[in-house]
């Protein structure tokens, strides 16, 4: 029986599909009591602390909604610029005091690894909320919730991921957790954003039917989801080669006309332009629901770590 | 039978005097349950997004602990910088993203319009906290609430409106809220900060005798209440005729002594120096009990527009 | 009997010995109570503002941590860039109008006086959570629990202040309070960081026993409890003598080989270098728990000045 009572969330390829599985069923208990109208009170009496050295407002209010619908509390330090670190002290003394406070610790940090070093320094739980280049475990797990939900399943499903796959941390992440399922992925994306051959080839070993393209359209033909990400201008040394793709991975409403009967379509968000707006009306379009699925899957996550589930 | 539920404030002239009614009836509930010491709990199980798009510590304090004093609870974007907006997305999809976290969602933005831009986004309420030189709805709002408690009626009054009258949101939006009431406006101001001609004529054709004048002292000794704004040195093409000017638009105790008997001073806040602090000691100084009135009237709005009053 | 009831904490030297005892069996209770398990509702109902016009993240959260523990709720301004002084506002008008809001606040301020300032504008309790050079009552009433936890009691002690005791608020603030109990004070600096003449003066007038050294080791060699501050270089006219003085008061595993057996080590934080992180794993190294006693100390304060205790 999976079991995260006292477990720090730090990395997408840290979980079981035993845990990964409770997850989702824990945020779906959550997701219908709210839409019932239950208060909840699981976090009755507990503080969280959302440790921002680096701002993500999506990320962050995500979070707290989560931890205040459980019927807990919040201290929250948003502005980097505010924070003791800005004084010279180390993450570790950081983690030290803020233990003294909270129960349980959300870190978003601009450095790889700091989530790890946090959860050395203490014995709460610490939460991955982003850390620069490196993991976003949390967007993974809502991501997978929003497929289940959208699809009913993730197994047997072509899922094609866009854009920018070199650097796009949520791409690894994402691909990772994907490995505990039975799915075929589309790699989608320019030349010069490949994802990374170290992780395609850990997807191949571990059986995932791999195809790579640089074409939207082929990947929308197949696809039963399609998540997309951006390419921004200053990835490319060449900026006619910017010029040259940048359409290309643009996502309308025309283009969909392309796309396998029933695609989901899912991004990160914040969006600029790589979706266009005339595809929101689009009833497979599930960027905002997947935005708004953050808050039961960061609920279930809060509530299984401090063993409130 | 007036009813606010589900809908969005914001404008001042979106009102029937049946709402305005509706909401000073609240709010005074509301007031009087916490000044007894009542622990109000409509809010329990609901979230407000204060989103602050430009500082105000005013309005963004007034609105959070309006939604404390009723059991709700708060997420708050109280720093630009920190936002998504800064990353390049849209109002439109910001507040697609915030309606997936909040039940009701208050907006200071600086752009007119925005608050009508959110409040086509989204089916939550929306609260317009300010949006640029527009409209600052739930302002005028308390104005009013503290005319109705510092006078006992808003009917029958003679009200100055004085200052900055060209430029001041303030101002208008409350000008446009006195129409629903059987007032006289006197607007006293400087010729080159005149209230806008459209504004005077509305006024006028709404059957509200207005009389518009360059001389604060004749002003004060005609009227029940003297609404002062901020003369800014930076609205003058001419400095000298700022200089001229400036220090007849500030009110001092002895000025006061030229006034109608029993006159009650309000100002929106903050003031620099426009009013005197020996002013503050007179017992028709309302501007720090405005301010307070803060609380019980956006209670009221939290509380209608959620269907929860 | 003591009693805080509507008082402000403004000042170290404001206390007699009982209302310290009060505050420390107070804040003990509460600790107790939390260690329980026990859910707290002292609070319920009321609003703490913490105004921050100076960022200190570590002192803010422990404010806000000890408010929500207690059941009650918080606004806050955690950036002064965002507030109402940013647009010219008297700190006296500011405070007016939050008195409007908030049943208790807790002011931080880079100006010496500030919070007295603050107190004489509002009937509802200030507390200080530190006003430039001058007081930060808070911190030494946590030092002082500390201590009490730590040794079991404060009579009877040697404690040595060591580091930076010419311009260090904390140790000046400490200090002053430990002139209630029956301690020996040695105080560690160098010639130039020396302890103000006038503060030693006032000690030895209370009956203090106090001795000055520049000499770490003979400090720790007979000191009950080290209080470790930071000797920053920007306060050395001569370069070269902060340079010969630096290594000398850092505190390090091995230098405690030197000290009285079961030396307790207290540090305000954050910590730069001043103390090694080897000392860390040292058992009476106290000053992360140091950090976590602030919670249930303002906790005790805030109870005690609303009468909810």
């Amino acid at each position: 029986m999976a079991n995260l009572k006292g477990k720090d969330i730090l990395r997408a390829d840290q979980f079981t599909r035993d845990e990964v599985t409770l997850i989702m069923e824990t945020a779906r208990r959550f997701e219908d009591a709210l839409r019932e109208g239950q208060m909840l009170n699981n976090m009755q009496g507990l503080v969280l602390a959302t440790l921002f050295f680096e701002p993500s407002t999506r990320t962050r209010l995500s979070f707290e909604t989560a931890m205040l619908r459980l019927g807990g509390q919040v201290i929250t330090v948003a502005e980097p610029k505010s924070s003791s670190a800005a004084k010279g002290e180390s993450l570790h003394d950081t983690i030290k005091t803020v233990e003294g406070y909270a129960d349980v610790i959300v870190l978003r940090h601009p450095k790889i690894g700091a989530a790890e070093e946090a959860a050395e320094a203490t014995e709460r739980p610490i939460i991955n909320a982003g850390d620069g280049a490196g993991q976003h475990p949390t967007q993974s797990l809502l991501d997978v919730y929003t497929i289940l939900k959208e699809k009913g399943t993730v197994d047997g499903l072509t899922i094609a991921l866009a854009g920018d796959l070199k650097y796009g941390r949520t791409v690894h992440s994402l691909a990772e957790l994907l490995t505990l399922y039975d799915v075929r992925l589309v790699l989608v994306s320019p030349e010069a954003l490949r994802m990374p051959g170290e992780i395609v080839a850990r997807l191949k070993e571990k059986g995932i039917p791999v195809e790579e393209t640089e074409d939207l359209e082929a990947g929308l033909k197949k696809s039963d989801v399609l998540y997309m990400t951006r390419i921004q201008r200053e990835r490319f040394d060449d900026p006619a080669e910017y010029e040259r793709l940048k359409g290309a991975y643009v996502l309308t409403r025309s283009l969909l006309d392309e796309a396998k009967e029933g695609i989901t379509i899912m991004h990160p968000l914040p969006r600029v332009n790589e979706i266009a707006t005339d595809v929101d009306a689009y009833e497979g379009a599930a960027y905002f629901r997947q935005a708004a699925n953050g808050v039961p899957v960061r609920m279930a996550l809060l509530a299984l770590v401090t063993g409130r589930a």
